[in-house]
């Protein structure tokens, strides 16, 4: 808590700016919360802790798909759709882009120019990479402080790297999952559990000559879904045929997620699942920094990757190598 | 390490009759590893430790499916096909199945009446419930001691309440999945994300006339997996038919884990997937000590349950909760 005056404005005046829905304080507000320095993570905590009681008011959506798939023009015709509805939309991209394809900031700003030039809107790209606890620690601020100016619907995309995935469908209302037309062996990319975590389905790219192959590919993710969702679960992820770029399909997509909504809030599920994710975050925090501070102790650094050698190659047993190094740790 | 010399065994002759393959050692061995004393946890580090160079010879097979799925009754006929193939067959029971059935003790003792009963199989029936870090911890070290006690067949059965089959399927070579004939809407119980932990699908119960229910469910779960499972993983699951109860279809099942044996340990997948696992169960330890030790920490535990209350109440977010009690617990 030894941040400079000048470094940080006043919480209370600033909060208030957020809260009015300015967009040079929320932007101000997203980038301390992804700061690695500790003042601002404290700075941010208080102002998350402020901003509480005027969030949650928004659906959160989570669009996730391959490099491919279209997802940007999708994002784009859904959120200019969402306008003409009245919404007022922000964009949070999670993953950390620029190490794929060379910088998202630009990409971003170009690939979705129309939606982000919308009074109502907020596109935020992707946060630069090397963030505390991964890419997804931050972007669950960043929905809060949307939420708190004012924004109502929060569309947040991640291209699926690594754990990205299960990480925003556990932050979000809604996740859907953006497939290319095509069936069978022709199906690719799609990772392990990734079927399984979506509430809905889009098979996108269904114009011209597409829309067949759209259509039985649409057929056999039904087919698909029939075995691997449980049975007796009550919302059935529908599947839907859709074309960002010919923007069609997008009135029925809305009209499924607030479909959703509608009988998540009736049958109670909407305010328990949000109620298990803030408790899944805060123990996803406290186990991060438990780690962390674990990894960052000189006495564990300097054995660690000795003794991690030593478990992979079979020379001791996990059970006394995590025993020797917990007692390095409590310096017993 | 204030353990009582008339309570333990001396290490190096006790580690000496379970490598010898004494089942009275053996099972006081795993009882020790189960054991919630940190004496007996001690002890149980050190012996394993000492009888690392004996392990790993085994396959270690994972097997899951729901109840009524005639797990039992297939492990009994699949663990005397391996008898008959002249393997050492050690049985694994990983869920307290005592919570569900009301006691296990008794019922595997009679269900794997025929098996139990052959001089080189060794049924370890379901621990008791209560054990530090979950089931699966202690099971991973009875894998290494009934291997270093010569069993090189290692059967690790689950019923796939919770985390329990993800945990399998982290300790096990090949991970197999037993399922009811039947199809389409039939199918049920089936959890999520559990048909992409499969190395094999079994449908089982495919004797008289549901045999024919069996072959379609087959070709059912043989298209969905096309969809589910990705494209360019070297080993393709098969999707086979059984019956455990007509002891049909086992010496398939049995060829097609011989054949993944050799497929990965020529490609070396074998050797890479067992150092991963090691490293994961020592950073599962670790993790699970670390957060053992924050919680029972006086400080932590007082106030706990209110900030959870809080936090999943919206009161608070989960940032200053986790910081709040991050402090406690460091006392800063």
């Amino acid at each position: 808590m030894s941040a400079k005056p000048s470094d940080l404005p006043g919480l209370d005046s600033f909060a208030e700016d957020v809260r009015k829905g300015n967009c040079t304080a929320l932007s101000r507000a997203i980038t301390l919360a992804e700061s690695l320095k500790p003042e601002h993570q404290a700075f941010s905590a208080q102002l998350i802790d402020k901003l509480m009681p005027a969030t949650g008011k928004a659906i959160r959506i989570g669009i996730t798909g391959v490099p491919g798939v279209g997802k940007s023009t999708f994002i784009e015709a859904f959120g200019l759709q969402l306008v003409r509805e009245g919404r007022k939309v922000g964009v949070l991209a999670v993953d950390p882009s620029s190490l794929v394809s060379g910088g998202s900031l630009l990409g971003d700003k170009t690939r979705m120019g129309e939606l982000a030039s919308e009074e109502s809107v907020f596109v935020r790209p992707s946060p630069s990479a090397g963030k505390l606890g991964g890419v997804a620690a931050h972007t669950r601020e960043a929905i809060l402080l949307l939420e708190a100016a004012g924004f109502d619907c929060v569309l947040v995309e991640t291209v699926g790297a690594g754990q990205s995935e299960s990480d925003v469908a556990r932050m979000v209302d809604f996740f859907m999952i953006l497939l290319l037309p095509g069936a069978g062996d022709e199906l690719q990319g799609i990772k392990k559990g990734v079927l399984e975590l979506a509430d809905m389905i889009v098979v996108n790219k269904a114009e011209g000559e597409n829309r067949e192959r759209a259509m039985k590919a649409a057929r056999d993710y039904r087919a698909a879904l029939k075995i691997v969702a449980p049975k007796d679960t009550p919302w059935k992820p529908p599947v839907v045929v859709a074309s960002g770029l010919a923007r069609e399909g997008l009135n029925e997509i809305w009209g499924k997620a607030l479909e959703y909504e509608k009988a998540a809030k009736k049958s109670g599920l909407w305010a328990e699942k949000r109620a298990r994710q803030r408790k899944f975050w805060l123990w996803a925090l406290i186990e991060h920094d438990l780690l962390a501070g674990f990894k960052a102790d000189p006495k564990v650094k300097s054995r660690l990757s000795g003794i991690e050698a030593d478990v992979e190659a079979g020379k001791i047993s996990p059970p006394l190598a995590a025993r020797k190094l917990l007692s390095f740790y409590l310096g017993n």
